[in-house]
């Protein structure tokens, strides 16, 4: 077979899984690139239907799927970062949820988290602190955006994302813990460290902007608590993945079998 | 006075200082840009000496010192940034630190961390978890770097950053808590919720590829005790900005009034 050019169907249905979302979901199916991505992607069990790597290239990944040539100067211009590295494969999105949330004993909610660096990094921190889940609100950004992709590192080969209704993830009977500043009205903070997170819970993280809606306080709304990260200097240092990131390694923190949460101990 | 070309000598001085090391630590500047980033410096005490606008702009910060305008298009070719905003200033650096480490009880130190973006970052944290200061190693990413500046979110203006050998920070009575990789040989390691952080301390973190020197062990370099960070699945997957992250904030947790260590209470 020869090698592709820039206007074979298969390279535009590239450039569609890259750019759209719509053509993502329509599809399930989502592109991975970069030779360290894919082979993560085959390593944790993953679909790859397809891989494409320029003519003569020996970047080829065993186990990604049937390869295509492209023709000189198409990898360039197919893929979604300045310098491409082959393979830039085709990969099944899983179904492999089912009732997860039911099941789930820690999962990190991310409720209109919409920058792709952020979700990327939450990612990698769901994963190393050992959450169950990310469960996504509709409205947040794709996970198979391939920036999240990148950023992510891999984790997201690792880590089961949701998508989910915040509703839904209380009615499963996860305990829900909202951030929040400091000073929110209708809303009573604890430090993050004094709040009991040993059973089964959500960490609720907003937008990035914007926040949890105001509209959720102690009495309206699924937060059954309000946490914070209490802080030196100027507040608004952290950004929403460093937040996360702290947050899940105080989970993990309490769960762990020699570790108790900090409210057992505070009389001393 | 008219509004400055491109080829004016000022305009050339913004570009030195922007893209070489060398020229802002002769010079002993460094240049800042955009209106929230200026306003920061302006607002945490630092001097400004000068900031540049386009022709007619209102972008003008109080307090940012002398203004000059730049010409058509001259702006865009100076930023470090795709889209660059106004004002562009040009601000000393401190010379505040004396001898902070003498005094210090809370420190981070990178050790030949190279990567803008993750220096930045751990300077939030730094800030926000109440370090007293960063101290970097020759080798280390310059703090001035323009991608530093930006990435910081302005912690850069908050937080002490010292560069010093690390020799000269264990000789000033800190205690250094290396981070190390479960199986390093020649390195006992325990996890950081383990290690007692509440004396005068310093949390060292290694290049982003290499760690620390593999030389150092439990018997030989400056570390006292080597501790690690936990996780489930894959190693590796966090990055050394997120795992300062994670440690500054355990060291924030054992120093507040109401934290104690999780030694403390792990028979239960």
């Amino acid at each position: 077979m020869s090698a592709l050019a820039f206007n074979n169907p298969r390279v535009q249905e590239l450039r569609r899984l890259l750019g759209r979302r719509s053509s993502r979901h329509g599809d399930g199916r989502f592109v991975v690139e970069g030779p360290v991505l894919v082979a993560e992607a085959v390593g944790a069990g993953w679909v790859v239907e397809a891989q494409f790597v320029p003519m003569g290239s020996d970047a080829v990944i065993d186990g990604a799927g049937e390869v295509f040539e492209l023709a000189d100067g198409v990898l360039e211009r197919v893929g979604s970062t300045e310098a491409p590295q082959p393979p830039i494969a085709i990969v099944k999105m899983r179904d492999e949820l089912g009732d997860l949330l039911s099941t789930a004993s820690f999962v990190v909610v991310l409720d209109g988290v919409t920058d792709p660096g952020n979700l990327g990094t939450i990612l990698r921190s769901a994963e190393t602190a050992g959450a169950d889940a990310v469960v996504l609100t509709p409205g947040s950004v794709d996970p198979y955006n391939p920036k999240v992709v990148r950023s992510s590192a891999g984790a997201l080969f690792h880590v089961a994302v949701v998508t989910a209704a915040i509703d839904d993830v209380a009615a499963a009977g996860i305990e829900l813990f909202g951030t929040t500043s400091h000073d929110f009205p209708g809303r009573t903070v604890v430090p993050y460290t004094h709040a009991d997170l040993r059973g089964r819970i959500g960490i609720v993280m907003g937008n990035e902007a914007a926040g949890l809606p105001d509209e959720w306080n102690d009495t309206a709304g699924p937060i059954r608590q309000w946490v914070t990260i209490p802080h030196r200097g100027r507040s608004e240092s952290l950004n929403v993945a460093m937040a996360t990131t702290v947050l899940v390694f105080e989970v993990a923190r309490q769960r762990s079998r020699q570790w108790s949460p900090s409210t057992s101990n505070d009389a001393g």
